[in-house]
């Protein structure tokens, strides 16, 4: 379970998928690629700084003829179901088809999951067209796996209690945008969720990235854990949400496994540097803007990553 | 009309006020409570930052299917009607009468009360389902008191100056956002507007905030002034806005009065700190926060409170 | 080319402008005038700091009524089609009708010009109805000046590069909302443009501006550029929008060419202020609203102004 118990087998695809990170975050500062986000109004702002910040540029829409047109020129697209407006329930899914029609690379990040009768309808959608890669915390992750009905125990030999927690939505429902469950409790969930995705992309590849007091990243076959950050994280509202835009910054040059753990790793670095700067939740998130701009490619590939 | 000017009995109540308002923070610091907010579009992000600030949590909606659902799972939900979109109409009566169905407490900040034929429909219709708290600026105040027809001078022996400037909408009209009149102007109408949100509530509790130059709270009977604060606080956007969002946060711990009196003290206390550490609006801000962060229950409640 | 090169002529007039300019800053601090805008979601929030941190007040509002009515009480308006929902496709030439009738000064922010049926539908009414004064990147001037067929190279003489760049809308597509022309580029259309926007507002005065490595404004007959600033501007999100936002607040006490001026030069000064006391673009955007409060009417006045 840690970095250092892991056999030879295992250490020569860790340093390979090392030197992938590091590339893809020096790609992103040299190619400024551009990821465009269908994101909520609480936290845009931030997604927005966050990508620039990483070194990419930002666009926001929401039309779905202004996302699609936009979609031309991005690399991957983030979308956000956060703050939902009544025109959202035709144009997410129908923007969800265009990308799905082209093969364009995508985020999902299913904000409060299990909320509300049109995000599960939107969400509900999203299954027939889905994204290439998903990132939310473990009772949405869970809950949408649920959502879509990926949680068969059987299936899999999933452990009693994961899977009684996958199937019980009631039991998960999200406080708010606060998860209720722990990373461990959504590692079936991740897996299953991340091998359907990778069973609708072009290239067979996808991800699944849960954060939580230590991240978890999967392909649907692998699990890797990334410890560290800092607790600051939950006291600014869109760390989660710029992340999921980073993600999709990373997306734009690298494939998702690559992508989702080059962000994670990205923000947990710059939590820490944070951290150590700030005296409260308003000099943190200042600071955290200028450590995603000032991290090196190899500060980020070096940090801790716990396979099983 | 000081501290020190009270006679033996309001000193007894003000002790125990204190000690409320201590608890009050406490409690929101130990027990993370979910403020949902309905807000505008320019301050959404300080909103939710000062709520995590404070010690709760925050999550926004607009949908009313999104909005009611996450009200179940939430202490109180602060709504303000800042930058309006077409089927705000029709939502937020609908929202409103939910909250009213449920007896589920709800700050209203109604800015910019008097401007706009969408939002004076809207106000209009909170009446037949009232929110527990208003905050808002004299003007506003004023003018809410005045389209709820709650201004009838002869009630309760009003004073001329301050029943004219009620009933007279076109002298009080706001100047956008930004409050024409002076706090004092407000204090008839704070009062009538309290004890019509009281009757109308499930425990006969309410309160009504005037934020100005000196702040003031009021339960309809009792008038508390809370002197202090910044003149910055005039110069960032949503210093208002942010302040009735964690009245909605205290409002999930503890009565209306009690809630209206810590956030306004909280702020600030909190906005005397960030002008000492800043050198013009961005740095106060960011200090702001790390203020709503630092300060501590007994600092709060140690403050100023200036009893007619 | 040069600030010192120019012959006597050029003096007196410049001596002139400056102490327009500084007047304009002196003006906003002391009577802090309203600006209202119909903006984005991302950078909203920026746009109304910004304003406030210049001097001025702000309101952001997205309804006709509401737009309109406020309208009567701001010296000037700025609306940016960053953020497109669908009511705006009549909301927005319905509100630039209103603004038309009565006079009413405002910018325009035609973000992301050229992308979107919608968008670009709604850039085209404003033809018939245009602004006082367009502030854009060079993408964006030349697109818009396109779009509403100014581009005809044969009326005066334009230069053959820049009248190939502005009758090619598919070689001039803007990357997302980052431009891909150089401010060079966009002198023609820029003259162009602003001739245009004068020969539709009552005082036949107008402006425009372009911003980018050097920034470049105009008033359709001279061509003044602003050189400066910081690259860190490109790594914040709504660098520009603000600049748009705080020139519509110079527009509310001072005419369109000696807005467009005092606006960019008073950015450009902040934010080489904001680049020497940062460490990412975390830090910047913070310093650079403190820069933007404590710059005063005679540094921002007394700045670079290159004539041709």
């Amino acid at each position: 379970m840690s970095d250092d118990s892991q056999d030879e087998d295992d250490r020569a695809p860790l340093a390979s998928l090392r030197e992938r990170i590091a590339q893809a975050v020096r790609d992103v500062k040299s190619t400024t690629p551009l990821a465009q986000s269908f994101t909520n109004f609480v936290t845009i702002n931030l997604v927005a700084n966050a990508q620039l910040a990483a070194g990419g540029t930002a666009a926001m829409s929401f039309l779905p003829d202004d996302v699609i047109d936009t979609a031309a020129i991005s690399g991957a697209d983030y979308i956000n179901v956060g703050t939902l407006l009544p025109f959202y329930r035709d144009a997410l899914p129908r923007i969800a088809r265009a990308f799905h029609k082209t093969g364009h690379r995508w985020v999902l990040d299913p904000v409060a999951a299990g909320i509300g009768e049109t995000r599960t309808e939107i969400l509900r959608a999203f299954r027939a067209t889905p994204p290439t890669l998903v990132r939310g915390n473990a009772s949405e992750i869970i809950a949408l796996t649920s959502m879509w009905r990926l949680a068969d125990a059987a299936a899999d030999g999933a452990s009693d209690k994961a899977s009684d927690t996958a199937s019980d939505t009631a039991s998960t429902r999200p406080a708010g945008v606060e998860s209720v469950d722990e990373v461990d409790a959504a590692v079936d969930s991740a897996k299953r969720l991340a091998r359907f995705l990778a069973d609708g992309t072009p290239d067979g590849k996808a991800a699944v990235a849960v954060s939580g007091a230590v991240d978890l990243v999967t392909d649907g076959e692998h699990v890797y854990r990334l410890p560290g950050g800092s607790a600051l994280m939950t006291k600014i509202t869109g760390a989660g949400c710029s992340l999921g835009g980073v993600t999709a910054t990373y997306l734009a040059v690298a494939e998702p496994l690559t992508a989702a753990l080059a962000a994670t790793l990205l923000y947990n670095r710059a939590a820490e540097i944070a951290e150590a700067k700030s005296d409260g939740p308003g000099t943190f998130q200042v600071h955290l803007l200028d450590a995603l701009w000032n991290l090196t490619p190899e500060q980020v590939a070096e940090s801790a990553i716990v396979t099983q």
